[in-house]
């Protein structure tokens, strides 16, 4: 890994004070390939750590960081600190756990569950208290974090509770592919159930903002239809009709670019084809088989993966957060052979969308993405 | 358009008596681009008609291929002829209508409704007399078709009642991606409950065989899972443990080269990369969207579609069915823009499952498509 120089970088090169974007990774599960995606990350990310135009704080397990770069070949140039001192210098770790106790490479853990719980609860830490943009997650491991004792169903709950946030959204991105869900971890037979009007607006909402904070003045959304053909009349069900036509239709008197429902089979091609800038999808899957199905790729000869391309946004929450779309790989976290092309696309995403916010607070234009 | 000899064709160059690959065509709606993407294709494929290798007959309205021929510039060099005498030319039309009601473009009407199922009963009347390959059928109007007196809700339930046959099963295919559905045309509250084991069963010997009649001598077949993350244990739903994991277990306990469930939103990924050669889809949406989006294109700047690949195989029929995957696209009917893409893939895949099924049937051993 290139050495980035550790000078103090909060001034700009005139010698104003200029606030240097800072982002806080948080490692997720130290078992799984968060470790190395870091540490990737970091080195394809030098140069602007060098030249100061971003700052990283790694959040998790030093020992599995150091790991990660002992396999990757790789210095990593990273200053160990505290939560309390974070700041100092461009690209820092923290390790969350005082025990620092080791966590095998692979396994499901309580110690790789509780690393994973307390480097998201600093990030939020650092977030809420405005001394880090953004928080970007690695992936973490539900039964290890359920094994330490954090009962929670994965990174959406967690951060609601430790917001205090309901109702968030997540968004899947990946380049002009950005899919928001009405649902997402719920059995597919509650899905129906779970398209209300007032959820509807929440989301709809919620996706305007933040394609205005990734700088597109006036978002462009289509409402995917719940059934298929948009139930044929009624035909195939009645939702589309009954919930979704009304809201879309306010939205439309009231000026908006919105339009729906549109048949799931056609709405991704649309999207893809630039009509749209966002998808509202009415379930996990209508949502993340096309933004998966152009982002990932694998290799035909032995189905490993190659690209894993892709954000998580979590929409509605007081702090900003996004994500890489791709789980803990245990059955590879080890081996360096993890691709960090998500992690640095969720960083980028974090870091457009508090420019644009910080712009739009400021009264600021805002800035295409 | 390209003229093609018109002597008759059942001889082989060499004067030994070959069984020419016939296939009938249905318009479908002639108020629709069924009229245009025929003449198309038909051009397209001229240097297979001269030379042999092809025969189709198209069924529908004369009138409505003529003004579509116009519309094109093309001279229609096919043979006029009826269902009695068909298979005399390589390029032959049979009125399926004897009043030949003329039919407006780009209008829902009884006439066109009353055509598109006149061409299909003609289709499998030829097929089910086997002097016909297998028919292709150009998209109807559902409401024309209604209007006419003739209460189906489209091609499917219509070719059941025509053949007899029940419990048929849609597989989209475009490529590598071919996907075949556990239901299709229904809402999404009625999916859960009609993934059952026998019909799982069904759809899986079916794409099987039609795999097989591809020229895929062992097939691979994943099974996507009902829920996200296939029920990640049940907390999402348990229709995936309960009905499809232990019949998939069944079909590896006897050797078969079956997986799942495995999560919607990689296993696409997964077919696209080719470790599987089809993919049992749960519903519509799930199955239509991967395929539709690697398959379909707009123009960015008009959203217009520039193409419209894919194909849809009807599995369990008595006779070899397939299909172009859009539909009348009344809005741009008559102008010629429609795109025959896949039209002509519909024909190369009849082509190729009734080659496939003739030398199974023969003994002979299966070419690979």
């Amino acid at each position: 890994m290139a050495q980035s120089s550790l000078e103090p970088f909060s001034e700009g090169k005139g010698g104003t004070q200029v606030a240097v974007p800072a982002i806080a990774i948080t490692m997720g599960d130290p078992a799984g390939v968060g470790p190395e995606i870091i540490v990737k990350a970091c080195r394809a990310l030098a140069p602007r750590l060098d030249d100061g135009s971003l700052r990283l704080t790694v959040l998790g397990s030093i020992a599995a960081l150091h790991r990660a770069a002992a396999v990757l070949g790789a210095t990593l140039p990273a200053v160990e600190t505290t939560v309390g001192r974070a700041g100092a210098v461009p690209l820092e770790m923290i390790d969350v756990d005082p025990d620092r106790p080791d966590v095998p490479v692979g396994d499901v853990s309580a110690a790789g569950g509780n690393y994973a719980f307390l480097a998201v609860k600093a990030g939020v830490d650092l977030a809420l208290a405005g001394r880090v943009d953004a928080i970007v997650t690695a992936p973490l491991n539900k039964e290890a974090l359920n094994k330490a004792g954090h009962a929670y169903a994965g990174h959406t709950d967690m951060l609601a509770d430790l917001t205090g946030a309901t109702g968030s959204v997540m968004m899947l991105a990946h380049e002009g592919m950005r899919v928001s869900h009405v649902s997402t971890h719920v059995p597919l037979s509650a899905v129906p159930g779970l398209l209300t009007a007032e959820r509807l607006r929440r989301v709809i909402d919620l996706t305007a903002e933040a394609l205005e904070e990734l700088g597109i003045a006036r978002p462009r959304i289509a409402v995917a239809a719940l059934n298929p053909h948009a139930g044929e009349g009624g035909i195939f069900g009645r939702e589309d009709i009954d919930v979704t036509t009304p809201v879309v239709a306010d939205y439309r008197a009231r000026g908006r670019e919105v339009e729906g429902p549109v048949p799931g089979d056609t709405v991704f091609v649309k999207l893809h084809g630039g009509r749209y800038d966002a998808v509202v999808a009415m379930y996990h899957d209508q949502g993340h088989i096309p933004v998966k199905l152009l982002g990932f790729r694998t290799d035909p000869e032995t189905g490993a993966w190659q690209a894993l391309n892709g954000v998580n946004v979590t929409l509605g929450l007081p702090i900003i957060r996004t994500s890489v779309d791709h789980g803990t790989a245990f059955d590879i976290a080890g081996t360096g052979t993890a691709n960090e092309e998500s992690l640095i696309e969720a960083i980028d995403y974090a870091l457009t969308i508090a420019a644009n916010r910080r712009a739009r607070e400021a009264g600021g234009a805002a800035r295409r993405a």
